[in-house]
């Protein structure tokens, strides 16, 4: 999906939630881990419950790698049970260069179909560039994390005044297009986005960290849209696990609805 | 294997090579190819001719992985060749948080046994620690990669005059102990050893680059011995594809030969 289209589904659905499919078996209602496929089947109920509330869906790669094979094939159904007007988010995080980033964006991208994946910039360049050339796909690169150790290096400042993120937003940018790169935006640090669309006002940023991590969700709606630089606003346990037992998926509906209705009135 | 372990082993030896198993199918010899695990078989044949020279081997975890069910066997597999007396190193280049860390974790240092794992340190604090929790095993945090994109970030100077991985080495030299945490230091950059010693001394350095990207193993090995601070010497197509068609492990044998050669005289 192009940046066109992800603001035509924004639009339609007056939301730019993206539900993260962080399935942890241990926490899913027992009838789900009684099932063959517990991650399928569990993933298949938030889908279908959250579909007209969601402009993506991100797995979170480690539920899914960890498991190994039965893990691997569980990605291969949930992303057939994504709609396609829903953008498809690999957070698998990967850094590495030349040939090894090929394969990783050969496995997500063409394997499986992601049509995004979240990269780390510390390798640089030639981390990043394999996969800007599958076309139509997006690199979402990490600028600021919604972690507490995200200060360790991100926010350390360079003898040229800028901090660490800044650089990595400045420089990658330079890298392709608004069309082909987004960034990894915590709301944990709504303070910085002034500075941050300062430097890239016409990307997408995706924003984790506003459920269970406590971040700022208002501040975000508020000073993180400019121009064509839209949002995706990540909540993944928030939603998964907003609920128990026979309430789990009406609990994530819920809970989606709510944040999508907070959306709603920041988008043009 | 602890610090003390691997130094028996490197004195026995005479040898810091790391073999890295970088075993990309379509680069073999047919007759590897044409097995119904290539993978396995070939990691198999290259153990056994290269396990007496090597103190270490590295498996690029990109090229079992993206090959699904079939690559998670053949790691699971080719570990289980590996004799114990030689360091197990998962190249997975890894940076997330918390309850992910944790998930990669028990997948590599449990359900696959490595002894070691490469960790991105962009996120931090929190994207390091889950693993420094497994006991007698090692976390070898990217320091300076030996690409060409390492000059985008890692060499950034900082508003206190440090580079970038020079404060990646000082703060997270912090977290644990030189027997729980290695570096990654590319040999493309002998120039900055005498820095990298003076600030991590007596910590083991994993070098990459010595023989496809072409940097300079002597300097390296002048430069990177510094009390019980140690070397893990990596080399992958360079030995792996060293010859072709029947000579190809062969040829393997002598460029590990070759490489522990030079070795020798620098280990006391």
């Amino acid at each position: 999906m192009d940046k066109a289209g992800l603001w035509k589904q924004i639009r339609q659905k007056s939301s730019m939630l993206c539900v993260g499919l962080d399935s942890d078996e241990s926490k899913m209602p027992e009838y789900f881990q009684l099932t063959t496929h517990p991650q399928i089947v569990f993933n298949k109920a938030i889908i279908e419950a959250t579909k007209d509330l969601a402009v993506a869906y991100k797995l979170n790669t480690a539920f899914y790698e960890t498991r190994g094979a039965k893990g691997w094939h569980a990605m291969e159904e949930t992303l057939l049970d994504i709609p396609d007007n829903c953008l498809k988010i690999a957070d698998a995080k990967r850094g590495d260069i030349g040939n090894t980033s090929t394969m990783y964006a050969k496995a997500f991208f063409e394997q499986l179909e992601f049509d995004a994946m979240t990269i780390a910039p510390y390798m640089g360049i030639d981390s990043v560039k394999p996969f800007l050339e599958f076309q139509g796909k997006w690199v979402i690169i990490l600028a600021v994390t919604s972690n507490e150790g995200s200060k360790n290096f991100q926010f350390q400042e360079l003898k040229s005044g800028l901090k660490l993120f800044e650089e990595v937003l400045n420089t990658t940018s330079k890298w392709g297009t608004d069309s082909q790169i987004m960034y990894v935006v915590g709301a944990t640090h709504p303070e910085f986005l002034g500075t941050i669309r300062s430097i890239v006002p016409e990307h997408f940023l995706l924003v984790p960290g506003v459920g269970a991590q406590g971040g700022d969700l208002k501040a975000v709606l508020k000073n993180g849209i400019t121009g064509s630089g839209g949002l995706l606003i990540n909540s993944s346990r928030g939603i998964l696990f907003a609920g128990k037992g026979e309430d789990a998926i009406p609990a994530a509906r819920r809970e989606a609805q709510r944040l999508q209705q907070l959306m709603a009135p920041f988008i043009r």
